[in-house]
């Protein structure tokens, strides 16, 4: 995106693995490009334009790689990630998020909208109305399943035809289909990302044919999301918005939509404390890893280098690791790698991500969007 | 602390609540000042040192505000907020955090110690072997029942007689009763808070014992936390160090340590969202209140304004607050204050907090040590 390469803005660089400090979130640079490449290689067989969610890793760097690799711009959740991406050149922002628009945010809004195409995702005909005048488009919210914002399929197109007549430009229906994520009783990991899957191919087709019976046809039909990416039931949607896929976390692996070799984020702890045979104790607690709980697997998150072990309890500063019988604690000192359960939100807690390759440090980056919630 | 007036660092202070951005951290000054006065008042009339951590409110001017009603001092748990705290004038510093010091984070704490008094908590001959020649004095860290860190009651005499052998100053001994909060099946939140007060005082007086056992008068015993504060049973104890009761918070109200009208921090939302008659959706997420739970509580926190309303599902930028049949749901544009599961996890999320009076906004302080986990 932006003119500079990506090392002039990376504060200095440890020499080494051991001399990064820890609590650390480390990004290993292989993996992550992996990642990048292999959506952005499904995407480009599929058909489909991918939109990275870039509220996964707040991060311009890593945003400059989706993009070069192909992506046709990016999504954000908030007018604040928005304005840091643009000021680190991005040029197509996607908030799919039904923004209500004060006097400050509709002044944001327009000044972001004044330099590059700017969509938000519009799911009442209030939301709509405060965009009037702000130079941004509307794409429409379906909710597909997981019952948190978007409107029924079937009112769609009476919503779409309602925003044009407030002489905003309708591009398209979009949805989030989040029950893939959820836990369901009678299912595991596969089938509920697969009916997530198969409900939100439903309810685009069902959202896009209702714009068409109003005579709106939608250029974009935009779903989710990493869980159900590579889980396309048939033609209708034609772009994809995926976020966790650049990094993947514990619960990614548990759902199955990757497996830890995938995994390019950890977070780097050390034992400070190793009370018994049965336990041992990191730095990294609820302010590093995120507080955020594993609805298919149990404890904080993974702790590769120990099979069997769990992190049982989670305080702000303490990860407390339950070793399974017969397994060898740690030593004071020593360091270990965790693998949070939802990456964004660990991301989110931190100023900087360490890069490496090859075991060796070589990016310090900012997550520049950090905190930028508004 | 600071010769400066709090006031002068405040950023532009809007000029009514309506004038807050959402979502956003509002804090009512009269409320805290009351939490602060009250726990002050109370540690004063038990003959108790307060100590209180400021791991919950990461903020300087809340620390000055503590020390000025009688704070002998403040307890932080990691280097970074001893830093930030000791910058902004803090004169007496306790890191109740079994430390593991690499070589930079040894200057770290010699260049504290060289300014002022610092203590640090201890659980291994181990980590204390690192701190010799920094300066710093030495706490040794009683496991009271929580089995997070720390040694047996009856093995303090023995770490504390090896740590000084090593040239450094024990000063006593610190548990923290964490399991005074836990979800216990068999007992409602009043046991286990009087449990789990009982069971610090029983550890502490044990760990007393086994340090003079040893030779060594413990000057300091010291022990949580804002639900056991008030219960103490004899007096061994000689210092508290309660941190959330600056705020509270929804777990604290569960708890029964506190009512909602000493809920002096709640994060302020904008209704975004109407998809039923059932449901409202708030820009405040997991990215703004934090993902913990409540083991006491349904839901993601509470919603004062809507008796009966649960947080059901909380995704990075929404709120769904699910609500019971017959209420009538806001419209958009709406503002809602949430409180909290966890605000020392909250406030880490922020960059600053809006202070109000009467309703009025009249500061706005920053997170000075928010992400400072090293």
């Amino acid at each position: 995106m932006s003119a500079t390469p990506p090392e002039a803005a990376d504060a200095a660089v440890p020499t080494s693995l051991e001399a990064v400090p820890t609590p650390a979130l480390v990004v290993d640079l292989d993996v992550l490009d992996r990642n990048i490449g292999r959506m952005a290689a499904f995407a480009a067989q599929g058909g489909f334009a991918l939109r990275p969610h870039a509220k996964t890793h707040r991060c311009p760097q890593i945003a400059e790689r989706q993009l070069a690799a192909g992506a046709v711009g990016l999504t954000v959740a908030t007018i604040g990630e928005a304005e840091v991406f643009a000021a680190s050149g991005a040029r197509d922002l996607f908030i799919a998020y039904p923004l209500w628009l004060d006097e400050d945010k509709r002044a944001r809004v327009a000044a972001l909208a004044a330099n590059l195409p700017l969509s938000v995702g519009v799911d009442s005909a209030e939301n709509a109305a405060r965009l009037v005048g702000t130079g941004a488009r509307v794409v429409i919210e379906i909710d597909s399943g997981h019952h948190r914002t978007g409107v029924a399929p079937g009112d769609a197109g009476a919503l779409a035809s309602a925003v044009r007549g407030l002489g905003l430009d309708v591009e398209g229906v979009f949805t989030f289909p989040g029950h893939g994520m959820a836990r369901d009783a009678d299912s595991g990991p596969g089938q509920v990302r697969r009916h997530a899957a198969q409900d939100q191919e439903k309810a685009l087709a069902e959202a896009a044919e209702s714009l068409r019976a109003k005579g709106i046809e939608p250029a974009v039909i935009s779903g989710g999301s990493t869980p159900t990416a590579g889980l396309r039931e048939d033609g209708v949607i034609n772009e994809l918005r995926p976020g966790v896929y650049v990094f993947n976390d514990a619960m990614q692996v548990a759902l199955g939509s990757c497996t830890l070799e995938d995994v390019a984020l950890s977070a780097l702890a050390t034992v400070v404390s190793v009370p018994g045979p049965d336990r041992f104790v990191l730095d990294a607690g609820s302010k590093t890893l995120g507080a955020d709980g594993n609805a298919w697997a149990e404890g904080f998150g993974l702790v590769p280098g120990y099979p069997g072990a769990v992190i049982a309890q989670l305080s702000e500063h303490h990860a407390v690791v339950r070793l399974p019988a017969g397994a060898r604690p740690p030593r004071h000192g020593d360091r270990v790698a965790l693998v949070p359960n939802h990456v964004c939100n660990t991301v989110n807690l931190a100023d900087e991500l360490y890069v490496v390759q090859d075991g060796r440090p070589v990016h310090r980056w900012p997550v520049a969007a950090r905190g930028a919630n508004r």
